[in-house]
């Protein structure tokens, strides 16, 4: 089959001579679409020291299956293959992080750009059929965004603060404003910041305008920019004994100023990946709209084409059609 | 009446014309022993950018107040002097946070190295006859410690990690073995370490011994080291989706890794100023002998000797006799 690869620091398209082996227990998924993520780019920049096939979200088919009532079904795999038999999975009920798991396209499991990808049984969701692919192929993402509500329940008069206007922070924003109207988006580049608009979401570019009267406003900052700026504006934003939810690794390098952590007691929460469940059940109520990220797409021939174009600055989703 | 103060860089001896003023709502409470805190010793350093009468751990007795039912007793006092009607005050019930606060020998409110010093009636507490001087005047630093447990109750089957026997570890690992069995106090120095484990506290020291065993261990770790590098051992030593508290402001300059946070879901807990009521009950029920680390005293007229003294390496706690 087709996949694209990164092998020796390198991105190909590289045909593989058979599809994924399935075991007991395991699904095979014919993919339909999947999309680029930050994280591929950072793993093609050495992250996790990945190599193999690329790719964690994806919406597909399932052709070959031991539970047969999953045959032909259109579905959304949960990236974190647990081991399922060690304390973190057992006694703590915590599979998502199992120190033996295996993670699609990050961790020693092959990824979903590709025609084919294998997941476990028990991480697929069914995509309903109201769901199109081009929404079921963002399940992955938002899960991350209920990840935050998961971990820290957001109530309705709540003030929420979303900082960066990527790719993640737009998903982010849409989420949080489920839970709360009180929801401002922080960003940098006035067509991303329109896109959230339409939805109720309030926003700030903070190349444009003072942030001054937001001082110690929030209950929850959410930082995705992933710098160390942020971090410190996101302390700054947050009310005492409020929450700053950390979503992306913040880049090394610069030192971190947490007095003000420690003086406001504020609680800094590490978030990564979330209920599948939860989402599709959102999509399928039509409460969310992802597609708006949607910018390019490429045939999975092109695959290659599709990540440079993702790791240009300012591009938001690409997709790849893989069958 | 004689006090000691930090004014142009300097600390000093340095009588004052009078005694504080009290209005309504305040009182005016002799001095009888103060402790010597890090804080004050980064006061002197430039933190907060303090001037006048230093100390903020005390005990001593009302001598004046509106409510005369104070008058005589032994008391000690919350040292966050609260506004009372601001929306944080009010609304929030927050007074810890009150954007409007002074705090006692920290924040434009004179402290205790001195003859008197004033504080408001609402933060007085009352000191048991049982609780010796020696105890009481550990109140505000062992509330800090009880903080820990307002903000992250601690069940008896989990286990926590305290890093860092200075004072305010040795504290802080007092008062969590009183949530918990497990508790494992990490240190560098034999004789710290030494005063804990006659209560029942576990330690380590971790510049002999592996801590390779305890790592992804810990439901809760506690961070008193107040370096990077206690910060990068303390996400390392939580387990997944457990909480570090941070205790100490970590000092600047050293680039942080906040991957881990994020990658094991951690919740980073800033902390600072407890409940006194709570701490005073404990001290009260025997439970708690802070006055082990006592090792120096120094009558007021030596207070700059008592200051010295204690930023001495390795020093634990020096009272200073006022009264």
């Amino acid at each position: 089959m087709k996949a694209i690869t990164f092998e020796n620091q390198q991105v190909q398209l590289k045909p593989q001579e058979a599809v994924p082996t399935c075991g007991e227990g395991e699904a095979l998924i014919r993919v339909l679409v999947a999309g680029v993520c930050n994280t591929d780019l950072e793993l093609i920049k050495g992250y996790m020291g990945f190599e193999g096939i690329l790719g964690h979200e994806f919406v597909g088919v399932v052709e070959a299956c031991s539970d047969t009532t999953w045959l032909g079904k259109r579905v959304c795999a949960d990236i974190n293959a647990a081991c399922g038999v060690c304390p973190v999975c057992v006694d703590e009920k915590n599979p998502h992080h199992c120190p033996n798991r295996t993670v699609i396209g990050i961790l020693n499991h092959g990824g979903a750009f590709a025609q084919y990808v294998k997941a476990p049984i028990v991480n697929l969701v069914a995509v309903p059929e109201s769901v199109s692919n081009d929404r079921a192929v963002f399940t992955e993402p938002l899960a991350a965004a209920f990840e935050i509500v998961e971990q820290r329940p957001i109530h309705p008069h709540e003030r929420v603060i979303v900082l960066g206007d990527g790719k993640l922070g737009l998903l982010i924003a849409q989420v949080l404003s489920l839970s709360t109207p009180n929801v401002t988006l922080v960003g940098r580049h006035h067509d991303k910041l329109a896109l959230l608009r339409p939805m109720g979401v309030a926003t700030r570019n903070s190349r444009e305008e003072s942030l001054d009267d937001l001082q110690k406003s929030a209950h929850v900052v959410v930082e995705v920019t992933g710098t160390a700026e942020g971090l410190d504006l996101a302390l700054n934003l947050c009310r005492p004994r409020g929450t700053v939810v950390l979503k992306s690794t913040v880049a090394e390098g610069k030192p971190l100023n947490l007095a003000p952590l420690v003086i406001d007691e504020i609680t800094l929460l590490g978030s990564r990946c979330g209920p599948f469940e939860r989402t599709m059940q959102a999509l399928e109520a039509g409460k969310l709209q992802p597609e708006v990220l949607i910018q390019h797409r490429f045939p999975l021939e092109k695959g290659v084409e599709a990540i440079e174009q993702a790791a240009q600055k300012g591009t938001l989703k690409v997709l790849i059609e893989c069958g």
